[in-house]
């Protein structure tokens, strides 16, 4: 089965995929006629696919977010690749494909990545910390197994979130080895707050993030999980202004360092500062990371990625 | 008795004063002598003042916020007027001063803003809103009876706070009858709400800021009282995702309109429009007036004002 | 008769419209053939709309700003909603229709706005400024009958322009009661002049502006305003450098408050501080109402607004 | 004669200056005795200078822009070399030391930079041109004999304005050669025009600016000369929407490229976009230029320059 | 022969033009039929072409940067004009047309320019100098001859390069004539060596610039310049760090004058502040002419030129 | 022997500190007295200290970075603690004190520093990338051992340069374990390249930065270390245009990330983003550690940081 990221143009093929998105559109001819616009997608990247000539059995058999078999032509047209589709049907039980298989995942398994998380919560040795933590994650447990960190800045994928978090902990990990004075308590409860209220800020399905929510368009993500800390603590019995509870809406209030990016105040304390900078390392190394293997192997250089400030990444061979 | 405000170079003048600030000084002479470094103020202004030759007594005898009778001579030096005292000594309970007269406070009493404002709240037609309202407000109802707006940006004096309070409410019940189509409970709430934290996030003694409180610091007034409506709709067991809490905590979030300057989210609703540019309009207005009045009648020029973009305002007269 | 802001998809209908503009385009077919690409108004909002097959007929019978009646189905195009033409033709005298029905307008008769600000003007106290605005308003009088204020940014529409005066003058009353220390005189002056050389500015028709004019382009609005000051002074024979001309200027020239927002002064006078306040809060409040009265009812989100920093408006229903 | 830029640490000298400012203050001794403070400058630089133990007569001795002979000592004081007066005395006729002799000038003569200028303005061709120019040049005749063109940013000495413009009608007159696409008459114009109401904007005396004027607070020189150009066309009966006009307003609106630099349009025509870099090239090479002249030949770097991004200038030898 | 420049709506001509680019499309019909997207161009500007309905023969016929005789129709689209290619043909040898006939071309003879630059290398009077600038021209001396200054920001075009040398080495040679100060070597190598990296940095070919170069992307032609010039000094066995050689790469480094505009440096020395200057005169006077001359008679506004912060230029006529 | 970070107000003491700044200055008494100015240090901090009445011997017996014997009382002037010195006289050989005990360090020994970097340079595995590194380092062998890496913004200490390298080696190392697809051996070549010139951009001594050098101002350190790998690869015999050449090259110009930070190209290397962010990282880090240690324990508060935005941290305790 051919991977999307493989094709080149006039190359024929045929395979089951993962029908993103789809639009039903009328060509300029006259009388104009339907066709089916449709976003595929595998593991490997995504391409852009017309079945022109759409009957009304077409227009009904086909839904977003579900697979299909595909036999088709690649075409360059306006400088992107895309697909003419020749044949197309959903894909069946007795297919033997499965969604998962179809959609871009963290490199590590969902079910590992929450068993880490959960297992640095239990390590972390202050018991209102702790509480408090476990409290705001338990309000997205079952959204964390499969959400994004972003729409499509980073981390763009199922289990995504999950991804960024473990990777940041183990470099917290790190910088709390190196430098003894940062509070590990602290900073590690800081990386698994700061991004906890996206599941309910965005509205995602398969490590696809649709559309924000209203909650999170009128609140935003930092506010909410700073609200969150404030619900965990009147429910847990914390005193609402002692230095933890405050510590921790600091961290998650913070952690975008600028007001222009959206936090309503700048890190000051330690682990606030160290939060913020282990975030961006992570999520900016993840998007040259992805960039990398999303781009073809005969491409030396990626397309522009708009959180490296438009530049793109050069593969140097030596 | 000499208002400050009208001291003029080489006026002797005999008066009562509020010392507002006191610092033991050495002169640059061998051996260096101690002085007392003072600022007096009283409802016109304040001004610089020294004690030369401060002897153990003096340095005992006088404290900040306690008020004084000074004899002295008003002298310019570095193109600013300054006050060299001749003699010097605390009030005492026969000279029949009080604190009160001799701070700048709002042109309306405390106790008349307070009962406009509750006379507001229970105005406001929706119970839940009126109870969350209510439930912040009764946070900082002692502080609300005297604290100013801001240390120093505007509205920085007795009762500041409640008096900015009471013009917007006036202007956003104009606004609601130009315009019908803004929610009057919304509003209401909104201009009540936008700085309720303030109080908490500076330290203020008679209108005076002294400093920013560490819970001011590392949350700052705008997620504070994002977060006091969190915990009033969780005691008045109201539904956080509700949208009436997500629409006030909203208002209060994104009153400062941009991220730079404070505000996690842009306003999103009608009266989040209409609560900043009440704001700013109210605040900016009472800047000038504030100025004009501080400053010398025989000026035709405000010294600079930071919050109107570094300008002087200008007496123009026809 | 539907109006165009509750056309829903595949909605078939007949009614009259504005022809607002009109292309003739080709479509992509071999050989490609001539279509009408149409925009249809009215009173409502606005809708793209084609005719395909367009006939030589077809072509030499449409002009823009032209009204027609159209029988049609409204269809979703990436998007979008647009009308396919089944039939069009002209509007005649025995229709019965009036242009005026059908382009947006202020919600105040033009009249009725003309008569507001001359009784204003009438009721400026200093002769001076009175004759000086009097002279002004003359130079524009027959466009301040129907120019928007602005190509699009807020109150472009029919009248958009006197309406969006007299709002703030209704504004401006209210600050003078609310604040004494402001000079009347000059903050009505101030906001009858403040944009009354934008129909020399830019061309427009129905409400609608087609394109900045030259001397618009080379002067802009606040430079050509405060010269029809300076004009004035002279023909009246007062002193160009008085406090009340150079006051009226600078009223003018600081009203959009930053240089980079095309001020070459920032407000220095108590005036010009509450014009600019008033200005941006009329013009934003406008730009929400506006928008919520042209999206439709089943919307819970406007369109981004470019005015109020790219952000939509949500209905808040409670 | 000791020039002030030859100065250096522990020379005693003796010598005539101009006494530029001159304020009495007190030291911080007890009893606290009279100083005078005092700024000496020559045509080469300025310095500060004390006189301690100030007796009446000394107080009322001097004034500022006098000239003064003083025997003085030049000490380092905080990095900065500073004089300490030993004996000062009002210059006397018999001492045939005349006022000019002390004042920082343009390096060429002030009756030549007019009889320049004047000379360009009869060169254009355009009467109407010519006639605007001239009407506008001769509000200020008697102060373009002397003033400067700025406080302190560049051209900053007696004639300094004049010198600017000559400069600039050198280097538009060669590029008018180089590309003759250029429009001599409007560029030589614009040259003359677009800082002419500078000695309206400020109050110099002797090349020295002591304020910014209330007019050139309140409008700026920009807009004072646009209308200027009203003026001159309605009392020379020209058009003022006709090309040349609006034309020269441009070029003066226009010719600080930017908004945030003062400019409410950017420049349109060649013309100004001519204006505009001849002006920037100029005044940044002036500044260069000047900044080396008054730099002590023993210093390799002058002082940082604020209007060169606050760099300094380094005097490279090989 | 039609110019391009000359082609209005539903003009038919017969004319020989480069084809600069083409692209195989597919129409929207069904089944889509290919045609050939093409950009023609001559030397006075350039216009899209479509021939619908490619044979497979068409498709193989013509390639990028070829003459080709068209027989076609100007049609507008889309308010812009194309053309619909009715006969298209190679051209061939006995056409006698030749390629640099249909370019866009300095004013000036690539010749002419390069002698020029060769003899002011020959007037630098350092012999150190002299002889870094020519090993650094030497290493594109091949490119130099037709290279373009810009992709498309200014001087895009045949030669441009050197001919904007050319222009502001005139410039320069008047500025060090009108002020004395100024270091001619310095200025003169610091002309020459400023963008002369520029041809490694992009790869053009007959005037046009189809892409940066990898080199380009990760170094920018500044870097590369002041590279050149340690390598010049290596191999010509100059101290690296004599003044003569740090002056040169400071020169380099700091033209573009700010850190966001390219350069890691600002100008620090008297001809380093003038090289920015002359740079951004001379482009962007170069810029409002080559958008008057390729913009055609009849329009009084060029198109919106971005290095003019996107304004347009006007005509003005008296 | 009492170290400077524990004095308070009042406490008399004696010991031993390094003279870091001296001036003679004049009190402003009648007539004035000659007074030393000096700042002290020792490894915990620095403070402010004045000799009244200072004598000829005394004003020859002082140097700056000479270490004193000090008998002196810590007392509070303007907020801020200073020494009045009561007696001080220069460090003897008996008194067996070393100017290294006195100065501020990296915590790691420069040995075991400079010998961490030499083994990393030894494991980097390509050839031509180790003998470039190798080559640039020996360029500063003697220096790297005590240089700071800053004026003031952070590592501003001895061998703060080095202990820099170190710890971004540990992350860099730390990184390419996490993540395998980053290249280590240019990781490792670009953290030591990328301030390998600082030492040549300052001028210092014991870790205290003086001024910046010539060479310094004019390149600036980022474009002289890229000039270096320039002249490495010459000397080595080693291709300018190499992948491996231009690698490092394009990691030091980039490495800080922006132009308006100093960088003329953005990072577009996956080994460049990391060390963009690996570098921010630890400096960071090091602001906050270093202003906790040298901040008394008494203090809630640092004081404000530059580098962290201006930020102050906090010290919180639970």
């Amino acid at each position: 089965m051919t991977l999307i990221k493989q094709l080149a143009n006039q190359d024929e093929f045929v395979g089951f995929y993962l029908l993103k998105e789809l639009v039903v559109r009328q060509t300029n001819s006259t009388p104009p006629k339907d066709y089916l616009d449709i976003m595929l997608c595998d593991s490997s990247g995504e391409i852009s696919a017309k079945l022109w000539d759409a009957s009304t059995t077409d227009k009904e058999a086909f839904f977003p977010m579900g697979l299909v078999k595909v036999k088709g032509i690649a075409q360059t047209y306006r400088d992107r690749l895309q697909v003419k589709i020749i044949q197309i049907r959903p894909a069946k039980e007795e297919d033997g494909v499965k969604l998962t298989d179809f959609i871009r995942s963290a490199p590590i398994g969902p079910d590992e990545l929450i068993h880490t998380i959960q297992r640095v919560i239990s390590d972390i040795q202050d018991q209102e910390i702790k509480e408090i933590v476990s409290y705001c994650v338990a309000k997205v447990e079952e959204k964390l197994v499969h959400y994004p960190a972003a729409k499509s800045h980073h981390h763009a994928y199922y289990a995504g979130l999950a991804y960024h978090m473990v990777r940041m902990l183990e470099l917290g990990d790190f910088l709390c080895r190196q430098r003894p004075f940062l509070n590990g308590d602290l900073l590690k409860a800081g990386i698994i707050l700061h991004d906890i209220a996206k599941p309910e800020e965005m509205n995602a399905q398969l490590g696809i993030v649709s559309e924000y929510s209203t909650l999170g368009k009128l609140l935003g993500h930092i506010s909410m999980a700073s609200q969150w800390i404030t619900e965990a603590a009147i429910r847990l019995d914390i005193d609402l202004e002692s230095p933890k509870v405050v510590g921790l809406q600091h961290l998650v209030l913070s952690h975008h360092n600028l007001g222009e990016w959206g936090s309503p105040v700048g890190p000051q304390l330690p682990e606030a500062v160290a939060l913020h900078h282990i975030d961006a390392l992570d999520a900016k190394l993840q998007m040259v990371e992805d960039a990398l293997l999303t781009t073809p192997d005969t491409e030396d250089w990626t397309p522009m990625i708009r959180g490296l400030e438009n530049k793109a990444i050069y593969r140097l061979k030596y």
